[in-house]
């Protein structure tokens, strides 16, 4: 017999996450932002941060590009490897809403079944899926990374929109029309979402 | 060709963990507890953390048990896995590190080598090593968990201290000694070390 994970005993942590929520004075939870490419998921969650940061709000931005320099750099883009991509990111969302912290995670995540993976690790209310919705038409007139393009002339392979499938979200608590408004109208719009349901102030369980 | 990581951008975080330690008015770091099985590496994390609470100090401890239950469910314990696991680790603990948390990091972690290449993952300062010294006969005195007594007759394999290596820290930047003083004595060994290196209240880089 090898060591399993069944000889391992779960080490409760000793301070609670309704411990730390009270100590930041907020609810922890994480902001899953879905969307296409150059659909505005990135700076959404980079202001959005900035604008937590200015009221003390303890939160951070998991972003598919860093992380993917980071935890995710040994995984491609196959649908293999964008499960075990969203699987992690999915379990590090976690341990920092356990930690008290407002995460704001940023990934195309084109796969329902993925983000129904997600949000089965979190309790009701913890895990906020949020449809990035913007026109393909619209991110590919965008385009700042010049992918579109390359997807258009195959020089890019499984780009999501174009040679690889993104699956719409059925039921997000929230929907954000990138091509109807401004960066700003959205941060405002999931501002507003948190403030109405009690996240931004701390609330006993 | 495929979509590669030359074709990803980093998104700087807007928020810089200088000024989330501003904020928290303390400096971020990964204190990183090495040390056997039942060395009390995780007794003194959350005892650690339990402190840090009360002081209004953001922290979290990252336990390899509890680890092992979500992100790093699909590694096991060859020297492979191992690598792989302190790898994503230490990928985590960054993550936590640039968000303003003091992160406590609780894993036997046995190869000087794996050790290291976290190591280098940060800023000079930022890693803290800490071996937790305690000699495998009272290790195996304690045994909480009767994994010792497992591994002697041969039911779990690849068991540090036993059937694996441990490879003892040459230059940890402290070094506690459970087998000579009490868990209480080992935290607020550590506590004069981060008060004495100005982490606990903010510091300008």
């Amino acid at each position: 017999m090898s060591l399993n994970h069944q000889q391992l005993f779960w080490h409760q942590a000793q301070v609670s996450k309704e411990r730390r929520n009270n100590l930041n004075d907020h609810n922890s939870c994480v902001i899953w932002l879905t969307g296409l490419s150059a659909s505005g998921k990135s700076s959404i969650a980079n202001q959005l941060d900035k604008y937590m940061y200015s009221r003390e709000i303890r939160s951070y931005v998991l972003d598919g590009d860093n992380v993917r320099h980071g935890l995710n750099k040994d995984l491609g883009f196959s649908p293999q490897d964008r499960k075990e991509n969203i699987r992690r990111i999915g379990e590090v969302a976690r341990l920092f809403v356990d930690a008290g912290l407002i995460t704001i995670a940023a990934f195309i995540s084109p796969y329902r079944e993925d983000r129904q993976m997600v949000r089965s690790m979190f309790p009701a209310g913890d895990f906020i899926e949020v449809y990035v919705k913007c026109s393909i038409d619209v991110c590919e007139q965008r385009d700042p990374k010049g992918l579109y393009k390359m997807a258009r002339t195959n020089q890019v392979k499984e780009f999501t929109g174009i040679s690889a499938p993104y699956e719409v979200s059925e039921k997000p608590e929230l929907v954000i029309e990138t091509d109807k408004q401004t960066i700003e109208e959205s941060v405002m719009q999931l501002i507003d979402y948190l403030q109405t349901h009690g996240y931004l102030s701390y609330q006993e369980p």
